[in-house]
């Protein structure tokens, strides 16, 4: 059996609120001992973990002096150099303090607006201070459940206004960090703004052009299956239009609360395409985790949470390169997506010639329609099997 | 009591598909009698609707020769010219024939491709000789259940050329024409590529840079609604982008089968939104419904059906009005969200001195979170009585 | 316009935590100030509530000594005796404490199990000291998100098990309390054991049949939103099976975490069809909610929050009145709906008999399919109207 | 490797309907040729089932006069005695023709409501005719979309009588035949009547005694996770009642219209714990698929579809075996499982006793909180790594 064994080179990273989540849901308090963020950043490097998130509050309070700010930030850069973690990601908290009950860049309260922008602000000089390669911005509380309270086109210009903002600041101050949207449908709020990855990537272009270009998503599997989206396509959209970021990767069951599930806990499959769109299409961003161990879990079993996912990851890396090379799947897939170049030629650029050749064509649809067998039971079940490891 | 009857000022349209819809499901075949296309368009005219909407073989068979098809263009005009009924959409249907059984721009087989390719060529031909206002996208088999037998991102590329295709011909011969995505999360197909408002908007974006000008989105509250997202929300972003075309009406409850169901049938406060919406905003285009009677429905039902609609959403007209004009709401709404320019000026745009100043301002989370009264639950109260007519 | 005022006829209850809930969420902390829980009752008697509901912990702490339960008893007492409110329902906390984390009844620790009984079997001494009329169980944490942990076959005989032993016991001492159980599909679980009201309808039917007797159900309206059901149907097999102890209300987006809307603030169809229910089947129970005010609402606004909930049930009663009075509505329905003794006589009750005449008659499909018409486009309609104060 | 090769001791059936079914959906007419119903039946023995499910109508249409149906049933009985394979349950078509476009029981029309209950009861007959194990209650139009058109405590009334009659019949003419229903949330109705497994178990308990006994349900995984139900927990119910007929075998995204897509195809893990439940309770009853081929398939693809679905159930049962043999597994289950009977028997049965002494226990919740690992992470993993494969 090969081993599985995650190195640096895996580039996969956790937020620290993965490992320092003590355990509290809606209905119950923390089960596990708090842990300190330096120990988890430590933790994390020692199970081979590449990268590290933060958000500012989960290195210092909200209401840190600049002097205790800068001694957080001190320790994670002492505990990276130690061990040679990375930040890759760094964010600001614009949902847990009360001030944000009703949204951050999209508050009614212009005073919120304003402190919520300069949080980021700051937040953004601390990821420079870590080196960051990425900034996360997660609209939790930009929603609402009163719609009458909120009128949706004017909260999208006031978060474009807050992100270019920022963004532009953030150029200004570290010209090579990205920063990148991650959506959700729902949950805390009734129903949060730029809810699919769709809405962020539509959002983005929005953007002024300078910031357009530096900013993406990183599209999260929970938070697709809580729309019921289907995460290898979500995906792909995002790859695909040159703005995916990096991944936020976790499991859920679709349509429910948000629940931070390990990675291939609900659902091996759309677990294997996720790593075979990363694989088949080189994608060379960061696998970042964003979930948590089961509540029911102590300390240790944090840490057989970190190991698992990162385990599962490569585990699912062996199947597709199983299912890539396998002949009788490459044999099935060549012959149902045989390419016929001539035709493909006369309508993928438009000309009034090639029009008119097209229009000429003999293509009956009755004919068509049972010309090329299409197996797609055998192929999925050659799939399954690859997976199940009994092929 | 006022009248709630429609006129050709509302700018309301109905699918020809809507009324002819003969009462068949997945579960048992037709209940209701055929209905002539050209009586369906009557119909709709004499029933107040300013336009119709169809598909190429709505009027025509999909083997129907030139002379067929010219045919079946004629009566449609004669009768467009008889009633002053405009054509406010024409499609091609690209679901029916088990030739799209795969999908037709994203099928795997190149002739099908080339043959969907070559049917939106013709029916834009067909569109532009009944002056019509729109031609619609809906990719209603465009998607998978065989993940393995579709790279997303090779299909995302195939639906971008095939689109470019036709709106490069379409702009060739009826320069006036918009063009529009019909975005559907699934069924018939497991899942739908482009599935949702955001994904049509981001993937128009990627178009050339002139056809992503005449492009546009027009959503289907059941569509949304298949998601479990908020209406009111994802209409508004298509509107905020300069590219909501036209709106496709109907009603659903959430995350299920595609009900088409009247529009207010279901939710009579998300279907206030959506006209609220409108009239907040100044919406122009079309209102067009995509829904169909009852199974249970006879013919006249079938008319019984389409008033009810059209009536809805007058009688919901007169509710926005009644909430845009009631004291208590405006004043409550004042309240809620009053501005303060000066700090809203202080990070609308960036510039170091303005990061400065934002930087310095004393913003004590704890106080701001407390400093405005965010009395919901009484206006949302609010909102509902006038919804219920009880004030 | 009728004044929709509360009064204790109406038989209207709220837990004490709906208005004592601090706003707090699984993304924030508390954003009210603490509320005395007697306060909380005596708050609810002043705004005209009948009842209130408890869980023992909303009295007084887990670890709180016999005297400290006594006095938190005798204090409730007092203020029920002093504003004339009745406790209608008492229920244990088997949710909160981490002892909890994997259930209660259902915990894979024989301790656990043991300790959940003996809490349960406390709190009873606690009903019947209030003299609750009923006593509630909700298993928030009875269920598992790793499948291998738990045979739910398992599972349901423990639950069975204890069930039985708690009202053995509660029947001991109070005989003339209820019993009902709370279901739900899931939160904070990834799946709960006894997910729907049916289960739960199923599960009672397995009890001792001294305990079958007494143990019904308290059916909640978001409960039944998060698996996407329709509240009326749900309600009504409860009703109709004589085992709706009690309603559990509030509001919901379907199938999304667990919200605990205002009642009617989501739909008011499916608000106005649960009154009705209760209208027209002269259901005789407490209408209780089981709902919190938004996390943005300060504490006046959660008794703008009590106050709204009542008069929506008011203002929908005068909906049900409308209704089953309107002539053109009742005259649809007895057209629809009329009946044929004779046919009907003969499927009611079997006997060879019957079952030959049944088998001689002459009914045609075809004919029968157009005999009838159902013109529900109408009625629904028509209903619509009378909601929105049109009609 | 082992060889997965069904054989008839695996009591493994299928719906004729599974292998006839014709691609249609409610966007596109057949893709495939129509299959002959006998040439079905014997493909199945063919490819090694068991048993085979009918509708009447599968066998002869809605019309057919006495002659066609025994002729009909004798080339069934033809190919039964030829090939050996049993007919395992049928059930009688009350939802294609539009005559049930309102339901069958429940249809507000008494002439429809008649025409049900005799067309079942013919349909006993013929059931009787060919021994069919099982007769099956599906009642897919059962339903409503217009809440005011049905009261649900009056369609409940109607489903039992019309239930209870056609059982009384049954149990005259083949005493050893058994009954069950088939529970369904929602389309081709809005909403239909008894929607899960546990409202059908419920019903079943207000029945005749006499039908009671022989009355249970056949759950479908399909609608199960229609719901967005936990497919293990549903069957467990069933099961643990003693009430679990048959099963139902298919797969589906939860959430979404009705795939009936090949077992395993989207789940591994769900359809393993269906399979695990069998064998962990030795289930005896028969293991038909209600499911079918997509849309895209030819005949050839059909017969692939039959194979796979059985081939997946084999290598499954396999996984349970390792899974149960696995001696980490088995460890840790009987860590995190392990009893204490001194406790257990202090809450099994009640008495005045037991409740003294389990008063007096010393039970710290803050202690019990983590006095047993829970480590639930690790055992999910190693599951999922048999599941994979690669352990």
């Amino acid at each position: 059996m090969p081993e599985y064994k995650p190195s640096r080179n895996d580039k996969f990273a956790f937020g620290i609120w993965c490992v320092t989540n003590p355990g509290a849901d809606p209905f119950g308090p923390p089960t596990r001992e708090p842990m300190d963020p330096i120990d988890a950043i430590r933790g994390l490097a020692e199970h081979e973990a590449w990268g590290f998130e933060s958000h500012d509050n989960d290195l210092y309070p909200i209401d840190a002096t600049p002097a205790q700010v800068g001694k957080a930030l001190k320790a994670a850069k002492a505990v990276m150099a130690d061990t040679g973690i990375v930040c890759q990601a760094f964010t600001t908290n614009l949902f847990t303090h009360p001030v944000f009950k009703d949204g951050a860049f999209t508050s009614n309260a212009p005073q919120v607006r304003a402190y919520a922008v300069r949080k980021a602000v700051l937040a953004v000089d601390a990821a420079a201070e870590l080196d960051a390669r990425n900034f996360i911005f997660w609209g939790g509380r930009e929603g609402a459940e009163v719609d009458l309270a909120k009128d949706p086109a004017v909260a999208i210009k006031r978060l474009r206004d807050a992100i270019n903002f920022i963004c532009d600041y953030g150029r200004s101050v570290a010209p090579k960090m990205t920063f990148s949207i991650e959506p959700k449908p729902n949950e805390p709020r009734g129903d949060t703004f730029l809810p699919t990855v769709g809405s962020a990537l539509a959002f983005i272009e929005t953007l002024s052009p300078a910031n357009c270009k530096i900013v993406g998503v990183n599209p999260e599997v929970a938070h697709v299956k809580m729309a019921g989206l289907n995460v290898y396509h979500e995906y792909a959209q995002a790859l695909e239009a040159g703005k995916l970021t990096e991944l936020h990767i976790n499991d859920q069951k679709p349509l429910r609360y948000d629940q931070d599930l390990s990675f291939g806990s609900v659902s091996l499959k759309e677990s294997f395409f996720l790593v075979k769109l990363t694989m088949d299409h080189n994608f060379a961003g960061a696998k970042s985790w964003d979930a948590h161990a089961y509540r029911s879990e102590d300390t240790a079993g944090v840490w057989d949470f970190v190991a698992r996912n990162m385990r599962t990851w490569k585990i699912l890396e062996e199947k597709v390169r199983r299912v890539n090379d396998d002949a009788e799947i490459t044999a099935l897939l060549a012959e149902i997506t045989a390419s016929d170049h001539d035709l493909e030629d006369l309508h993928r650029t438009f000309s009034p010639d090639n029009v008119e050749r097209l229009k000429e064509l003999k293509l009956k649809p009755d004919r068509l329609a049972t010309s090329r067998r299409l197996p797609y039971e055998r192929l999925d079940q050659l799939l399954n099997e690859v997976l199940l490891g009994v092929r």
